[in-house]
């Protein structure tokens, strides 16, 4: 038990812990992979090319710890390198923490490290420190896995996404269908006899991000870009106009949902607009270079193919926003209020 | 209930997640407390003026939440900015990730945020950026809390604290007495009938690094810094001849214990080498400054006035800590094995 499992002892601060870091985490997230053998140290020094800097955390608790798309390790990867792309930042340095529990199997600890590595590598970003605690046996549902990071700015100086940005006129854009991640998570929690083809769209976000500020002349032309994780796309919407004390009008058939996730959503009773997404961005641009930033994601491959303008920024009323259907009708489009999602991410 | 409590509608992203970090958060850990209602981002900018910087992460989950001399909250911001201290960095930003339980008194998730406020002020830092899940009651023993930070390098390019910059003959600096924080944490566990008057030594240890810097022009004479928290003196000093391939040799004598402190620790049946502080550093350095960083240290104030030369690197045997008492025995100090002490911090 005590080889194969996560015991109180790994989180100690002993020889235990030492043999957990340097057998389990440091060859999978290695640290600098140019030096595998370098000592650990408390801080890890990194450099940057820029002083202007933005910075993120965000924690992991989703349950189950592996669904259809991805999994804890590469969610975490992806929740926080994504925050960054809608902050205007490539990511550059990831910082990772877990609270195991007690029992753990320790081949769930590294197919999770395996994940996150993966992910890291594949989003361009680098793991450069960690910490791992252990708490007794039914506290920590597994694992859960806290991940912040670094990146540079990539806007020019002054162009900083932010909702005070917006402006009557501009325009919204979706990139990729919503729903598919808090849909397929609540669909593996449990046997609910749905049988659905619906997969996690985790993925990082920077080259669609990358792509915009490109397109607006280095942010110029960019207002704001926002991941619509927890929540989903209507309380992303709703938290932009909250804050711009502006509104929103959505043209409801262009924000595009898969025809899977759409009836499991309905066989669930969720309003996909409420539903998380871990691999897609809003972004409200310019009215003026809103044809140029769609092209560009378009460009950017597989997950910018779907993006589309599904809305405009109104003058009223200010922090509403309002869903316009194919027939003329409108309805409101509350934050997510009732029953919540929880531990989707 | 649900007015008081946390509930997982805090954690799920909609109203009562916006009321949360809204109403509890922001006010009292400020993102940035010149602009109080500024919106909040996906991930926050910062600016640096330096771009050699350092990082790290810490997971917080220790028990009970408050304890003598420090609680959760106060503990998350001094092991982030020891950790930065350690490496030579200036703590300059810190985020906040909180995993809560449903059913936490919000007066009791309140109590911590005004904690890191207060520690975080003290420090100097600003928390920037944080994160709010919440899981079902049981799943989190109230709540666990991690903070990663940034700071920049204070010691000159190329003089990055590292083990791997020991040498034979150089001199090792113990600030403060040691164990207080284990012990103290500890005895507030469980009622074991031990009146012992022990604090946690938490609290922030940048004056204590920017001393030595400073006495070691830019770190060209200072090897290496070391917070000793979880495994304590012993871990600390082993893992530095480890990764360095030489020996310590500590006389045991100059190593301050407090006579409570102690008392506690025999009680207990703790080796005080092994038990954890979280406001003392370690500092190894070349023995021609060593009188010159001793009285750096005996300058900051109280938290340096304990500062003493405590060893001395030396050929070896090597990986191995050897303690000479003052009647001339000597005995090998061992990383921290059998027994652990958990969620200590």
């Amino acid at each position: 038990m005590t080889d194969d499992h996560v015991t109180l002892a790994h989180g100690a601060g002993g020889v235990a812990s030492r043999r957990l870091v340097a057998e389990h985490v440091v060859p999978r997230l290695a640290v600098d992979p140019d030096h595998p053998g370098a000592p650990l140290l408390d801080a890890t020094p990194f450099a940057t090319s820029s002083t202007r800097l933005a910075t993120t955390t965000d924690a992991h608790v989703v349950r189950p710890l592996r669904f259809p798309g991805g999994s804890i390790g590469s969610l975490a990867v992806h929740g926080t390198v994504n925050d960054l792309a809608a902050g205007g930042a490539r990511p550059l340095v990831l910082t990772a923490a877990f609270v195991l529990e007690e029992g753990l199997p320790l081949a769930t600890f590294d197919a999770e490290l395996d994940a996150m590595a993966a992910a890291a590598r594949a989003a361009g970003v680098r793991v450069v420190a960690g910490d791992t605690k252990v708490v007794e046996r039914g506290r920590a549902d597994g694992m859960y896995v806290v991940t912040s990071g670094v990146g540079e700015l990539a806007t020019a100086p002054g162009h900083d996404p932010s909702p005070t940005r917006l402006r009557p006129g501009d325009q919204v854009l979706l990139t990729g269908p919503i729903a598919d991640h808090g849909t397929a998570v609540l669909l593996a929690r449990e046997d609910l006899g749905i049988d659905a083809d619906v997969c996690s769209d985790t993925a990082p976000v920077w080259p669609l991000a990358e792509a915009l500020i490109g397109a607006t002349a280095h942010g110029a032309h960019l207002r704001v870009l926002r991941d619509p994780s927890r929540g989903g796309l209507a309380t992303a919407l709703n938290e932009l106009v909250l804050d711009a004390a502006l509104g929103i009008e959505v043209h409801e058939p262009d924000v595009a949902i898969r025809p899977a996730t759409r009836g499991a959503c309905e066989l669930l009773g969720l309003d996909p607009w409420c539903v998380a997404n871990e691999g897609c961005l809003v972004a409200v641009v310019a009215p003026e270079v809103a044809d140029a930033a769609l092209a560009a994601l378009h460009g950017v491959g597989p997950i910018g193919a779907l993006a589309a303008r599904v809305g405009e920024v109104v003058a009223g009323p200010p922090g509403r926003v309002v869903a316009t259907t194919g027939f003329g009708g409108r309805r409101i489009v509350d934050l997510m209020a009732g029953d919540p999602l929880p531990r989707i991410c």
